[in-house]
C-alpha cells in the first residue's frame, strides 16, 4: 500500500529528496545470518553515482552509505536494515529560476496538481537522486541472491538514440563510459554526445538486464506473475516508458510455431519467453528490456506555463545527464534483484513442501 | 500479498479453473450507492466469451454472471460483491493426450515444477478462461468510473502478426471480428487467418487501450507509480510480454526536445508520455499498448518432454484461439479500469485536503 | 488492504450477507498436495451452524459447503480454493419492523452512517452468518496445520454471564449444549438460560482457544507480532470486546518474579505468557481468551431512534442466540488456525536458512 | 507484509536496535500541506524517554529527533517523512553477562530460535527503545488528526500491581511521576515502588487511552474492524498481554439489556462498547485498555538455561524500568493515533461519495 515501499517479503521503503538532508532506506525481510557490510553496497552506488561518467551530470556526490541497524558482528540478524546516505553537493540556487515553472515533460506539474505543494529544488522527490537508495537496497538483494542461491544479475545499455545493437554483454558495458554492450558503436556514441552537448539536448535509451541461475517455480499464475512484478519494478524507474520480457513486442509479429520454446532432454531449445512461462520462472535466463525516455531537463528552450497559468519559456540549467539511461543500468539491476529475491522468499512460503528436485530440466 | 488478488482499495480476488465447477470473484472496495446489476457486467463478458468471434475458439460458453452479494435494492452497499460464472462447456477428454506432456511455450512445465501437481484439464488455472472474471470485475470498475467520475475506457487491436496500423479506433474495432482498428486491413487479416487455419498455427498481436477524462494527480512518485501499476496489471494478462505507456520504446530513439510534451495555456501540445508524468496522471488521455505472444496451443507438432523426462511430440488439439489478442481487448480494458479506479480511490485517501481545482490545465 | 480479507500468505476473502443468495470465500496460499474435500470442512460448520444447539437461534441452515476450485483429484493444487454456501432459510419479513430503526448496541447505525445505505435484512453483512465462511476457511487451515505440521487447535466456553470456571477442557465442551468446559456448571447454566428465555434477554461469554504443538519461532518482533496478529483476528469476530494472551489482564497485578516463565533443561516451568515471548512463539501452548458481549438483538424493549431521527422503541423479534458465545467456539478456533498457518508460512519465507533444530527446548 | 511496518494508507516503518547507531522511521501517507517541525514531535518523545521519571530506568537519552525528508518550508509535501534519533547512551558492557543466557520471560530465546542469531546488547530489536520511533510517528499522526480533523488523544495509567482506580484522567496523570490517573493513590504507589526497589522486582500495569471527537464511520465490517486494528496496534506494544475496547471482559458478565448503549435524540446514553459498533466508530469516545506484564529484566535471580543448553541463574543488571507501564502511556497514545489516522484516510477512499452529514447523532 505504502507508495514508497516495494516488495512483500523482502520489502524496501525509501525516503529523501534531491536537496534534503539525506536519503534513507529501511529494508525488511532480509534473511538472517548473511554476511553484510557497507563494502557490499558501495560498489553499485559508485556505478550509479553522479560524477561516475564524463557523459553524466557534473554533480559530484560521494554517495557514501552507512548501515545503521540490522547487522550484528558482520551478519544480518533478520531485523530491518537501515541505510543512510547524506546529501552533500546540493546547489539549490540553480533552481530558483524554475521554482514557479512547470518544465515540460517533467513531473513539476503533476506533483503540484496532486499535492498542492512541491519541493522544486532539484525536482525534490521526483529526482533520479532517489534511485541511489534503490541501488543500495538492490546491492543487499544481490548479496543475498548470490550467497544463498548462487544467482547473479547484470546489465548493459543496448540502444542510445538511434544507435542500437543486438549484442548483450555486461562485460563490454563495464569497459566504456556509456555502459554500452557493443564496443563497435563507441565512436558513434561519442559523436552523438558531442552533438547533444552542442545542442544542449538529451536522448533516450534501452537498457537490458538479465538474471542467471534463477530456479524454476518463482512467481504466481494470476495477477502477481513474476513478469508482472518485474514490469511493475521496471516501469517504476524514473523515465521508463516501456518494458519487455524476452522478445517482447517482437513476439506480436511471430507465429506460435516460431515463438514457442521447444524442449528436449537437454532443456529448452530457445528463450523467446525470457525465462518466464505462465507467470512462473522456467529455470532459463530472465531477460528484461526497458525503454527510457530522454530527460526533459535540457538547455533547448521549451514552451510551458508557470503556476500562475502564464505562458513562459523553460531552459533547465542545473546539472543534468544528457542520457539518463547510462546510469540506469545498476538501477535496473537493483530492481530486478529486489523482484527476484522477493519472489524467491515468497515461493519458500508457498511451496515449502514441494520437492524442488522433481521435474527440473537441465539449466542453461 | 495474495497472488490472486489485484488492487489495494478496489481489490479483486478470483478463483476457478478452466474445467472446474465455476469461476468466482470477490470485489472489495466498491463505493456504496452505485447502481449495479448483472446487465452492467454481461456485455463485456459477451465481448470476451468463447464463441463470440469466428476467429476464436469454438468452445461456446454463455458466461452468464450472477451477483451473489454486496448489492441491495439495485445499489452497491459498500460490502464485497461476489460474482459467479458456472462452467458449462468443458470437454476434458480433449486433454487426456497431454496430461503428462509439457506443451512448449505453455505453463504446463512451470506449474508442475512449482506446485508438484497440476490440473491439466484445459490448462487449469493457467487457462485464459480465468480472464472472464477479470472482465466481469473490470465491468464493475468501468461502471463506477463512469457514474462517479465520468471516465471511459476503450480499446482495439492494432497489430496481428505483421499486419499493423497507426490508427487507433475503438469504434472501428467493434465493427469487425478481429476487433481491429483499421478497416482497410480486414481483407489482409482474413487471408492471414485462412493461412493460420490451413497450417494449424497461431499468431501474436498488439492491443491498445486508452482512458478518457482521467483527472490529474492519480498515482505516486516512487515505486507505486501509475504507470508501474498499469504495467503490472497488463503484464499480468496471459500471453502479454511487452507493455508501453505513450510512445514507449520509440521514446528511446528520440531527443528530449522532441519527446517532451510542451504546455501552453490551452494545455499539453502533444502526448508522447501517454498521460503520465513522474508516475502521476497529467490529465491527458492514458495510452497503453501491450504485446501478446502467439498461443502455444497449436496443431503444428512441436518437440517437448513428458513428466517422466522422455522426449515426445506435442500437438494441441482442444479448442483454441489462433490469436488470443482478438479476445484480449475487453481484458486489457478491464485491467486498466481496475488500475484507474484503485488509483482514484487511493488518491482520495492521500490528498483529500488538496483543492482539486488548483493548477489544472484545460483537458483534451 | 481489502477489509474483507485476512492473512498475508494464507489469505481468506469472504463475501455474503445474512439474507443474500449465498456466502462465498476464496482461500489463497494453501500449500499444494494436501488432501482436501468437503468432508474436512463440514464438521466444523456443523458445530457452528444455526440449529446445532437448543440454546441458539431456531434458524436452521444446512450450511452445506461446496468446493468450486483449487482441488484436483482430491488434492490441493496451490491455486485458490473457492467455497460456496447457499443461504436457504431466510425469513426477511421478520425484519420489516426494524428496517428504519437502529437497534441499540447493533451496527445498524454505524453502517448507515458509513455507507449511506444498509441491507437491513438479518443485519446484512454485520450478521454473524458471515462467520460461517471463517469457520470453513479455518477448517482448511486446520487440515493443513494437522497434515503438514501436526498442530491441533481446540476451544471451549469458560464463562457465561457470571457463571465461570478455571477449567479448560475442549473435550468436556463437546459433551454439553453450552460448549462449556466445566460439567459441574451445567445445571446453573440451564437455570440461567431458562431465566433469559423468560425475560427475552441475552448474556455475554468468555471463550478460550488453544493451539498445541506450535513450533518456536513464529511471529515477528515489531508491529506484526504473533500476539498482535492473534488479537487482530480475535477482535475481528462479531461481538468480541476483549482479548487476552496467556494470563492477560491478571499479569498487570503480578510481579516480575512471579510472572516470568522460568526455564530448565526440561523446558519452560510455567506459561503465564501464553506461548509467545517478544511477539514470537516459544514452543509452548498458545493460550487465548476472548470476551463476547451479549447480543443486542433481544426482546426487552430498548430506546432508540429511527433513520429519520425520531425516538422509538426497539424489540428485536427475528431468530437470535441468547448467548452468541456458545456458537463462537469454532469461529475462534478458525481464526486462530488461520493466524497460525499464516505465521508458519511467512516464517518459511523469512528464515528458511535457519537450522530449525538449534536452540529448541523440550516441548510440553 | 513487512513486519516492521504499520498501517495501510498512513504507514510507519521503523528500524533500529537498542545499542545500534540510531533509530529511524519512514512515515508514508502523511497528507500534504500540514505544518510540521521537530517541535511537534519532541514533547511526546520527552514524555517517553528514559530519564523522564524517577521511577524509570536511569539510562538517559536525549532522544532528539531530526526530520530528514518530506517537509518543505515548514509543510508536509505528501512525500515520505524520514525521522532519525541517534543512540547516545549505550552501555553495552552491561550485557556481556547475559550474552549467552536466555532471560526468563524475555525474547532472548525466541529470537535466537527464530533467527539463529541475536543482538544481545540491551535486547537489540526487542528492547522497548524501539518504541521511541512509534512515539515520534504517533506525534506526527496526532498533529494531522488535530489539524485536519480536530481529534485529540490522551491516556493515563489506571492500575499498577494491585493498586487500581476507576478514575480516568489524563490531566491528573501529567501531575505525578507514575502517570497515574488517581491522585489519591500516589502515596500507595510510592510505597509500592520502595518495596520493588528493595526487592529488585518489577510490576505490571494497566494503561488506558481515549480518542475524542472521532467521527462516525471509521473502520470496516469484517476482519479489518476498527477494534481489530486497535487490538493489533496495542498487542503489538512490548509487554502487552491484554486489550479491551469499552467495558471489555466485564461485558461477558452482563446481560444484553444492560450492555447495549441506548440511543435518544440527544445521542447515545452510555458507552459500554467503547465507541465502536460492528467494527465501525459510532461517533462516541474511543475507549481502550491494555494490560502490560511486569518486565522480566529484574534483579531477583531466576532459573534459565544458556545457548548451550546448560542450566544457569539469571540476574539482569543493566538499567531497567520497575514498571514499563509508566512510560507506556505515550506509546499507547501513539499507536491509537496511527490507527485512527489510517482508518480515517482509508475511509476517505472507501466512502468519499457518502454525504457525511446524514444520520449523524449529536456527539458527546
Amino acid at each position: 500500500m505504502a507508495a514508497n515501499s516495494f516488495g512483500e517479503v523482502f520489502t524496501i521503503t525509501t525516503c529523501g529528496e534531491s536537496h534534503g538532508a539525506a536519503l534513507a532506506c529501511i529494508i525488511d525481510g532480509v534473511p538472517p545470518l548473511v554476511e553484510l557490510s557497507e563494502e557490499n553496497i558501495q560498489p553499485d552506488l559508485d556505478r550509479r553515482r553522479p560524477g561516475s561518467t564524463r557523459y553524466g551530470t557534473p554533480r559530484n556526490e560521494a554517495d557514501a552509505v552507512k548501515i545503521i541497524s540490522g547487522v550484528f558482528e558482520g551478519k544480518t540478524t533478520g531485523t530491518p536494515i537501515g541505510l543512510i546516505i547524506e546529501n552533500t553537493s546540493q546547489r539549490s540556487k540553480d533552481y530558483s529560476d524554475i521554482m514557479d515553472k512547470f518544465r515540460p515533460g517533467h513531473a513539476d506539474y503533476t506533483y503540484l496538481a496532486k499535492y498542492g505543494i512541491r519541493d522544486y529544488r532539484g525536482g525534490g522527490r521526483s529526482s533520479a537522486r532517489e534511485t541511489a537508495m534503490r541501488v543500495a537496497a538492490g546491492a543487499v538483494a544481490k548479496k543475498v541472491l548470490n550467497d544463498l542461491f548462487n544467482i547473479s544479475i547484470d546489465g548493459c545499455v543496448s540502444a542510445i538514440g538511434d544507435i542500437s545493437t543486438d549484442v548483450y554483454s555486461a562485460k563490454n558495458a563495464l569497459e566504456n563510459e556509456f555502459n554500452f554492450s557493443d564496443p563497435n558503436k563507441i565512436d558513434d556514441l561519442k559523436a552523438l554526445f558531442k552533438d547533444l552537448a552542442t545542442k544542449g539536448d538529451s536522448v533516450g535509451a534501452v537498457v537490458e538486464v538479465r538474471a542467471h541461475n534463477v530456479p524454476c517455480g518463482l512467481g504466481n499464475p494470476v495477477f502477481d506473475r513474476l513478469d508482472a512484478k518485474i514490469a511493475y519494478a521496471m516501469m517504476g524507474i524514473n523515465a521508463v516508458k516501456g518494458v519487455e520480457i524476452g522478445d517482447g513486442f517482437a513476439l506480436a509479429a511471430m507465429r506460435g510455431s516460431q515463438a514457442r520454446d521447444e524442449i528436449t532432454k537437454d532443456g529448452f531449445q530457445s528463450n523467446h519467453s525470457g525465462g518466464i512461462l505462465g507467470g512462473i520462472s522456467s529455470g532459463q535466463e530472465i531477460k528484461v528490456k526497458i525503454a527510457l525516455k530522454p530527460t526533459s531537463s535540457i538547455l533547448v528552450p521549451g514552451r510551458s506555463i508557470n503556476r500562475f497559468g502564464e505562458e513562459c519559456e523553460v531552459v533547465t540549467k542545473g546539472r543534468h545527464d544528457p542520457c539518463v539511461g547510462i546510469r540506469a543500468v545498476p538501477i535496473a539491476e537493483a530492481m530486478l534483484a529486489c523482484c527476484l529475491l522477493d519472489a524467491l522468499l515468497l515461493h519458500k512460503a508457498q511451496c515449502f513442501n514441494v520437492n524442488e528436485q522433481s521435474f527440473v530440466l537441465p539449466s542453461e
